[in-house]
C-alpha cells in the first residue's frame, strides 16, 4: 500500500486556540486521518490565538482535503490558506538561461557580442568543428519529447509535458554538469518530429528523446541516428535498458547464477522491454522469452510489427507459444514492464530456483513487491518506497557526460553495455545484497564513473 | 579611421632581459606599430629574465601579427605564446542551463521529478494557461535564426551563427532577467522555418527573430504572429526601428523640429529599413522618403515585391523619382542602413536647416561620421566608438520583459512606439544635446522603463 509521501505535501496555515494542548490536538487530527507531519511551526503568537503552519505529506488530491478538513473541524481552529508544495516548487518554472561571460562594460560587451563575436562566427563558418569548442553545443543536450507517452499519464501534449523535460534538465545538470533544455514539440507526427530535430541540432551535442510513444519512437530514433553527426538516445529505451541490466547483473552476483545459463522472461514490448530485450542480447543469455498483451511473442505469431519481428527473430530460441504464466514456469528471471497485476507469488513460486523479478510498472508494479517476495530471491521495482529502485537517473546523466567528452558522433550498444557495467561495479561486493542491487541515485560516484566507460568506449570506437 | 578596440584583444606571453629599460622597450615596441596596451603583468621573474604578459588592443588578425612580431625581433625577447581575449571568452560557449531548485535528497527529487510533478503536468493538461505560471514558458524568449544574414557577415550559416545568438542570450539575462534560448534552424526555407518555430513554441512566451535574411523575414514574421498566441518581434526589423525612433525623437528636441514638419529620407529597404518605414509612420511625419538601390521608391516603379509596394504606397506623397542624392535636397534627416560611403559632405549641406544624419550601416557607415558632422546638427551611428550608438541592446531586453510580464499573446505598434518614447525619456532634458540623443546601453534604468511602457500597453489592449 502506498504511503503519504513529499511529491503531496502540503502546508496548511490556521488559526488555533493558544492553549496548551493545541499542538497536540493538531497533530492528533492530522494523524487519525492518516496524514504524515514533516513540520510544525508557529509563525505568530499572539495572548487569543496562535497561527501556526503545518506541513505534512498526503496521498492524494482528496486526502489532502480530508487532512484539511479534520484540522477544520477542531474547536476554535480556522484555516487560513492551503498551499501545495509541489506547485510552490514548480512556480516559474525550474531551470534558468544563465550567462558564463561578464557583460559589466564596453570591454566585455565587445568581446562577447559585436564587434568580437563576428570573429568567432567566422572561425566556425570556415571550421564548423570548432563548433565544439566555442559554442555552448560543447556541453548542451536536447530533451526531446512531443508529449505522447509521459510518465504514466499517458498522451498529455507537449505543454503538459514540459514540466517532467525541465525536471530532467535540471538533474542532467546536478549530476553530471550537462547543460540540457527542453525541446517539447507540438505535433505527433513521425516525419514532423525527425525533421524539427534535425532542423534544430545545430546547438547541441546529443539529442536526448524522451516519453515519446512507441512504435514511432523507434523510427525516430533509427532514422536521426542516420541523419544526425551526434548521438540520439532515447531515453525511456537506452536509459531503462542500462539500469536494467546493471541491475541483474547484481541480482545474478547476488544468486551466484551466470547470464549465461538464465533463461529470461520480458514481459512488454514497447520502448522499454524492447531496449532491454536488445541489450541483453549483447550479454548472451540462455534464452529470452517476450511477451506482450497477445502472449509469448514467435515468429509463426500473425500481425508482427517490424519491431516485434526483429524481437521474435532474435529470441525465444526454443520456438515456445504461450500465455505469459507458462513462460514464466522454470523461468530464472522476470522483468517486467507493461501494466499492474499481471502476476501472482504462485507465477514467481514457479519459477526456477531463486528466482529474480523486476516489476518495473509504474506507478503500481507487475505484482506488489512484498507478495513478490515471498518466493523471490531478489525483488526490484521502480517505486522509490521499496529497495532496489530501477531509476534511469543513474544512467543518462553519466551517459551523456561521457559522450560530450569525447566528441562522440554516435552512440553505440557497446557503450550501453559500458554504462551499465560501470552502474553495477560501483556496488562493491562489500555492499552488495540483496536489497542493494544498485547505488543510490543520490550517490555522487555514479554519473563519472558511467562517463568515464562512456567515453573510454566511444573514444575505443574513434 | 577605426582604433583599436577590445573586440580583438591578445595578451603576449614573452620572455625579456631583466634590464631596467625591458619594460619601456616593450611598450614603445607596441606603440610603433599601432597597438595600444591595456595591461602588462610580470608572471615570473628571475635573475636572468623576466616573464611578461603584455595584452594589447589591435586592429585585426593582421595587425595582432605585426605587434607579436615587433616584440619577438626585439633583442633577447622570445615570445612564447599568443592568445586571442576573445576566443578565450567563448571557450565551451557564453550560457548555461541552470536549476532554480534543490536536488539535494529525495524530498527534493519527488517533488520536482516524480512523482510529484506528475500533477503540475495534469494541471497544465487540464489548463493550459497554467504553463505560464508553472513552467519556465512564464519567462523564456526563443532567439530563432537561419544564420542567413549574421552581423555584416552575410549568410554563414546556423552553428557559426550561435556564438551571436549565445550573446544575445547573455544580454537579454543581464539587462532584464528574461531566460533566452538560441535556435538555430539548419534551413533557409521560408515554410520550414515557420513550421520549425511554431513546433518549439510550446516551451517559450516570446519568439525573437534573428538574423534572417530580408525578404523572407517579412512573410516569416507575419505568418508566425497569425499562427501563434505568443508575440513574435524580429530584432534586425522592430529593435532596430524602436531605438531609431527614439533617437529621432530626442535629435528633433536637440534641433527643435516637430515630426510632423520633416521630411525624412530612408537609404535602404531591407528589414531594418521597411521597419523603421512603418514605425515612423506612426508618428505622421511631413513625408517619408524610401531609397533603395535602384533609388527613390515609388509607386511607379517597375518590379516592386510586396513589401516595397507596400513602402511605396504609404511613403512619397509628392510622387517623386530620382536617385538618393536628388531625394537628400532639403530634406530634414537622413536615416541609412544600406551600405558604406553613400553621401559625401556636400549631400548633408544640401539638406535643410539643422541636419540630422543617422548612418547606421555597420561596420562601415553611409558616410565617415566626421564628415557628416561638417554640415549636420546631429550625427548617430551603429559605431560603439562614436557618440550616439544606435544599439538594439535599449530595446529588445526591455521589450520582451515587458510582454512576458504582461503575458501578451502579440505584439503591436503602439507597443513599439511606446518602448521607442521610454528609451528616449530616459535622456531627461539636463543631459539632452547633440552628442547624447539615446542612452549608454549601461545604462540600468532603460530596461525596467521600457518594460513597463511596453506592459502597460499590451495591458491597456487587453
Amino acid at each position: 500500500m502506498p504511503v503519504p509521501g513529499p511529491g503531496y505535501s502540503i502546508t496548511v496555515r490556521l488559526e488555533a486556540p493558544p492553549s496548551a494542548s493545541a499542538a497536540g490536538d493538531l497533530t492528533s487530527a492530522v494523524g487519525r486521518v492518516g496524514g504524515v507531519i514533516t513540520a510544525f511551526d508557529v509563525v505568530e503568537s499572539h495572548t487569543d490565538r496562535i497561527v501556526v503552519d503545518i506541513t505534512c505529506n498526503a496521498l492524494s488530491a482528496n486526502h489532502a482535503k480530508d487532512i484539511t478538513g479534520a484540522l477544520g473541524a477542531l474547536p476554535g481552529v480556522r484555516v487560513r490558506k492551503v498551499s501545495d508544495r509541489t506547485f510552490l516548487v514548480h512556480l516559474g518554472g525550474k531551470i534558468e538561461v544563465t550567462s558564463k561571460v561578464a557583460l559589466r562594460n564596453r570591454d566585455d560587451l565587445s568581446r562577447a557580442y559585436t564587434p568580437g563575436v563576428a570573429r568567432i562566427c567566422q572561425a566556425i563558418a570556415e571550421n564548423p568543428d570548432d563548433a565544439r569548442r566555442l559554442t555552448v553545443k560543447r556541453n548542451t543536450v536536447a530533451v526531446v519529447t512531443d508529449g505522447s507517452a509521459v510518465l504514466g499519464l499517458g498522451n498529455i501534449g507537449p505543454a503538459a509535458a514540459l514540466p517532467v523535460m525541465e525536471g530532467k534538465a535540471a538533474l542532467f545538470k546536478k549530476f553530471a554538469g550537462v547543460d540540457a533544455w527542453p525541446v517539447c514539440l507540438d505535433t505527433q507526427d513521425t516525419e514532423e518530429i525527425i525533421r524539427a530535430v534535425e532542423l534544430i541540432a545545430p546547438v547541441y551535442g546529443g539529442i536526448n528523446l524522451e516519453d515519446i510513444a512507441a512504435p514511432r519512437c523507434f523510427e525516430i530514433e533509427a532514422r536521426l541516428r542516420e541523419k544526425l553527426d551526434i548521438p540520439v538516445f532515447h531515453d525511456d529505451q537506452h536509459g531503462t535498458a542500462i539500469v536494467v541490466i546493471a541491475a541483474l547483473r547484481n541480482a545474478l552476483r547476488v544468486v551466484g547464477k551466470k547470464m549465461q545459463d538464465c533463461r529470461i522472461v520480458v514481459c512488454g514490448t514497447g520502448a522499454a522491454g524492447s531496449a532491454i530485450i536488445r541489450l541483453l542480447l549483447q550479454k548472451n543469455p540462455a534464452d529470452v522469452i517476450a511477451v506482450d498483451i497477445d502472449g509469448v511473442v514467435h515468429t509463426g505469431r500473425d500481425n508482427l510489427d517490424d519491431n516485434l519481428r526483429w524481437v521474435a527473430e532474435h529470441t525465444n530460441a526454443e520456438g515456445r507459444t504461450g500465455t505469459l504464466h507458462e513462460a514464466m514456469v522454470g523461468a530464472d528471471v522476470f522483468i517486467g514492464v507493461s501494466a499492474p497485476n499481471l502476476i501472482g507469488a504462485e507465477q514467481v513460486a514457479s519459477m526456477a530456483a531463486d528466482p529474480i523479478v523486476f516489476a518495473l510498472a509504474n506507478p503500481d508494479p507487475e505484482i506488489d513487491p512484498m507478495e513478490a517476495q515471498r518466493h523471490a530471491a531478489v525483488v526490484a521495482t521502480g517505486r522509490s518506497d521499496f529497495p532496489n529502485q530501477i531509476n534511469n537517473v543513474l544512467a543518462f546523466p553519466g551517459v551523456f557526460r561521457g559522450l560530450l567528452d569525447a566528441h562522440a558522433h554516435t552512440i553505440t550498444d557497446a557503450m550501453l553495455v559500458a554504462a551499465a557495467n560501470a552502474i553495477a561495479d560501483v556496488v562493491d561486493g562489500e555492499r552488495l545484497n540483496a536489497s542493494f542491487i544498485v547505488p543510490s541515485v543520490f550517490d555522487a560516484a555514479v554519473a563519472p564513473a558511467v562517463a568515464e566507460a562512456v567515453r573510454r568506449a566511444a573514444v575505443g570506437e574513434g
